[in-house]
């Protein structure tokens, strides 16, 4: 499974606190389960997210245990919340 | 540069006129500059999407380049329009 959230931040690009947002995001690579984390760019100008951040689990269950992590809510809670102005969720499964 | 359109079908899952649909969608592949072209389903409960392709392109002016392409402007011309009813583009670029 492929799960990808596009997101715009609070902060200007570059800032202090872009930056510090971002290297706690890339920080989620240590939990386990997460595979191939990488943090993008967005350029399409068709929407108005302007990073994006991808990873692959093994399967779903792989990818529930990701998200119930203490290190992924403690996250969530103290940098997503505060930092990300809008973000929508996109998860992908062979078809 | 990573290409990315999330969409939902006005078919049903499984029709005749779906399976159409994600035929001529996969035969997009033969264009120049199209790498690694996937159909994918959308799971994520927290959007309306369904589905999803993806491909990769070297740079900004492949993707032009295939954008402009006749087979592609006929695809969208004639599959897309009529078969898709909601649709999202996302495009990632190293960062």
């Amino acid at each position: 499974m492929r799960h990808t959230v596009v997101f715009t931040l609070r902060h200007e690009e570059g800032s202090a606190e872009a930056e510090a947002f971002l290297a706690a995001l890339r920080s989620l690579a240590a939990i386990d389960g997460v595979q191939e984390l990488e943090v993008v760019r967005e350029v399409s100008p068709k929407n108005d997210y302007r990073l994006g951040v991808a990873m692959e689990f093994t399967d779903h269950a792989a990818y529930d245990a990701y998200s119930a992590h203490p290190d992924h809510v403690a996250f969530v809670r103290e940098r997503w919340d505060a930092d990300v102005a809008d973000f929508l969720e996109i998860d992908f499964v062979a078809l």
